[in-house]
């Protein structure tokens, strides 16, 4: 039987962690940071639980680049470079091969991004996975919810709504062949963060956020904390590959409301509409522009004829859905 | 229903933050630090799981004090300052009571240290918490496990076994009276973070933990990453006040393995004992004077007459337990 010694050692520890930023890492009762002078840290804490976030018999090198990657996407929404991160894991038994798997999957994207594991604590208990995820960031610079301003245009990265239509797949909610579930479910599992457009956005974009729970209740939370409105031109939404060979609605629906995207969603004055897409060019990602920034409050859909469109859907909350 | 923005709203951001290091708290993708000057970061993330950490039905307000309360033990144990924690909770259903206890008692611990919460995450599941705790110190300052040199003191902080004194008494392992497993409950619901005596304790000891696993176990890991052995007088560990009145082998087992005493442990040179004493004083945390660092390794225990005494007692371990 493997002890948790043993399992920190044989499967995490022997990560070795390079960063002169990193005073102390794994196996003391705290690990040592050296911030760098004059920089902000920028802190995110997730915490996935199987059944709910993944299935329980997800294949653990996805699962383990997946954790990494939505808090990753934390730190690209904000406009901050990868530092370190500490991992919390709860397991209902100390599996050689899940743990082998999970720790490639999480230390490969680890790595990719010079983000190093320095801490954390595992124990018995039903499969959960906390990470606590530190970025650096110059201060002032940070893409906060709360900056967006009246006119604004609204853009946003990559393509939506193919991690919820490989969801439905696995629900036989809608009919797909193996070849494009297959597609949608790497969205799915395999989410890319953008750090690289973060970085690139900072000093152009004025708020940001990434989307997980679906653009229109995300966005919501940039309209709050600004105290402003928006239109969305509904059918400018950058739908996934798999999912624009569906119908408008599903479009439609999965776009505005999937959820699982791990797409930054942002707004940046007309004025820099050019940086905006020099920035994107120079990340690599493409951008959408999909909407402006108003003084009205709430929410409104556009067709492309410029006309409001009656959808009521409704953004995933972990409490109020079954 | 609650949804999980009106859970976090009305629980836990209502915490006014005041510390002019957190640039940003609650609400945003990331909290932001603007870590102090030419400070180090200390870091710790634990995970507690109901039915494991915890009873599934355990008064939540003395729930949210201890789960903060190991959490700062850590900073203890380095000697760092408390600065701010992140907070990652599955809940089984959004039980107002249980969130005004457990926000009320992990709340009240915080203040008291001047430790903000500035993020987090909530979601459905099997209760469990996951807090990542940040403290400064100044570099060069922290009390680590592998500094521990031979011919050091061992000491201890508090006293010891009380809190699995109290686990016995709910299992009935052993027969206490009403008002003595009240007493010894305290000890394991409510443990007292020793960061005062940590904070004393720079520049004096030289290596220190916090046991949580029970002290035999925990100084092992200062003897292996110091690669140095010890001397332990057993009749010298310093039981807990309800623990005194048990048998010679019940205080023996529980002051040496008992578990979940959030105890300091350091060691410090001979040189140094009036300076412990002071900073003990200065904490106003009584210490124990308990054994010895040797260079032959491994962990002796000595009687009274300084004599060996054979006791066979495993720490416990999280995955070689039922």
């Amino acid at each position: 039987m493997l002890t948790e010694f043993d399992l920190i050692k044989r499967y995490f520890a022997q990560h070795s962690v390079t960063d002169p930023r990193i005073a102390l890492g794994i196996g003391d009762d705290c690990a040592l940071l050296n911030p760098t002078p004059g920089m902000q840290l920028a802190i995110s804490s997730d915490m996935l639980v199987a059944g709910r976030h993944f299935f329980a018999d997800a294949d653990p090198v996805l699962l383990g680049h997946k954790c990494l990657a939505v808090n990753l996407s934390d730190l690209a929404a904000m406009g901050a470079t990868p530092l370190a991160f500490t991992l919390a894991l709860a397991l209902p038994e100390a599996n050689p091969a899940w743990l082998q798997g999970f720790s490639g999957g999480l230390l490969t994207l680890a790595d990719r991004h010079g983000c190093s594991l320095i801490g954390g604590d595992t124990t018995k208990g039903p499969l959960t996975i906390s990470i606590t995820i530190f970025g650096e960031l110059p201060p002032g610079t940070a893409l906060r919810r709360d900056a967006a301003l009246v006119g604004d245009d609204i853009w946003v990265s990559g393509t939506l709504g193919d991690a919820r239509l490989a969801l439905a797949g696995y629900r036989d909610e809608v009919a797909l062949d193996a070849a494009a579930h297959g597609q949608a479910a790497l969205r799915m599992h395999q989410p890319t963060p953008r750090i690289a457009l973060g970085l690139a956005l900072r000093g152009i974009a004025h708020a940001a956020l990434d989307i997980s729970d679906g653009l229109s209740g995300d966005l919501g939370h940039i309209l709050e904390r600004s105290g402003v409105g928006a239109s969305l031109l509904l059918d400018a939404l950058p739908a996934g590959p798999v999912l624009q060979r569906q119908t408008q609605d599903l479009r439609r629906r999965f776009t505005l409301a999937g959820g699982d995207d791990y797409e930054l969603c942002f707004t940046a004055p007309v004025a820099r509409r050019d940086a905006v897409l020099a920035a994107a060019a120079t990340a690599g990602t493409p951008v959408t522009r999909i909407g402006r920034i108003e003084a009205a409050p709430g929410l409104r859909l556009l067709d492309a004829q410029g006309q409001a469109v009656a959808l009521t859907i409704s953004s995933f909350d972990h409490f109020s859905t079954p």
